[in-house]
């Protein structure tokens, strides 16, 4: 087991995930009656939000717009970055403009010349927990109530 | 991209991850009223059931038990093998037996000498798709109502 990181390094190592290029996250959302559904999908940072794209019949898509929220593992399992997030605002592909941008440029994909019809979901990040194995449990919480603690 | 698996080549791939040792499973579940919870966990697998060890009053534990369901995803998000399952059963650890045993086998953990509280959560697939990139999204369904198509 590797030696524990300082929150310092945590939040370094978190925020490289989230600058990373073609990159995917585990996506975790939940219909209203408590179904919970599990995907991985290709995202973008753009310095406050997690940017997917989605279809808008996607369940995905579907389940963070009724619940207003989703939670996120970026990494390993065993080098996992957990983001508790809530919706922001979603953003049709067409009229999406610097967040198509952005999007296409980190994820290496353009879902606006994808074919089809895409919507990208705005995620802002409530609490991000960083932690490789148990002897990182304690410490893990870098933000909380969307504020990073470090 | 590699070229897409056939359905047996996609099959002896998902046995091969639910055989893995020393390795870890993302598990979604949900509480009732539909928060999404996310997190790795060691699991084994028993021929029939993926089974987790986690603490009673753990998220994960407490969503199981409500829905009766999780969404398990192995592997990396390039090479997934996501598992739709349902609650078969829960075993205190201390009286878990062969379970006990071919977990600690498998996770290279034992929950019977680990200090604290653990259950025991066996879970039966019902749908099992394995996919690694856009080529593979068709014909990835491999296990359907319990049965594997192939």
């Amino acid at each position: 087991m590797e030696e524990s990181r300082s929150p310092e390094q945590r939040k370094a190592d978190a925020l490289a995930k989230l600058h990373a290029t073609h990159a995917d996250v585990w996506v975790a959302s939940s219909s209203a009656d408590g179904v919970a559904h599990l995907v991985p999908l290709s995202f973008a940072w753009d310095g406050e939000h997690l940017v997917l794209a989605t279809e808008p019949d996607a369940l995905t898509t579907r389940n963070i717009l009724a619940a207003g929220r989703a939670r996120l593992g970026l990494g390993g399992t065993r080098d996992v970055v957990m983001i508790d997030a809530v919706l922001a605002r979603t953003v049709p592909a067409a009229d999406a403009g610097d967040v198509a941008d952005g999007y296409a440029a980190q994820a290496d994909w353009d879902p606006r010349s994808a074919g089809g019809d895409f919507v990208f979901t705005l995620l802002r990040p409530e609490r991000i927990q960083v932690w490789r194995e148990v002897n990182e449990i304690a410490g893990r919480t870098i933000m909380r109530r969307g504020r990073w603690t470090v």
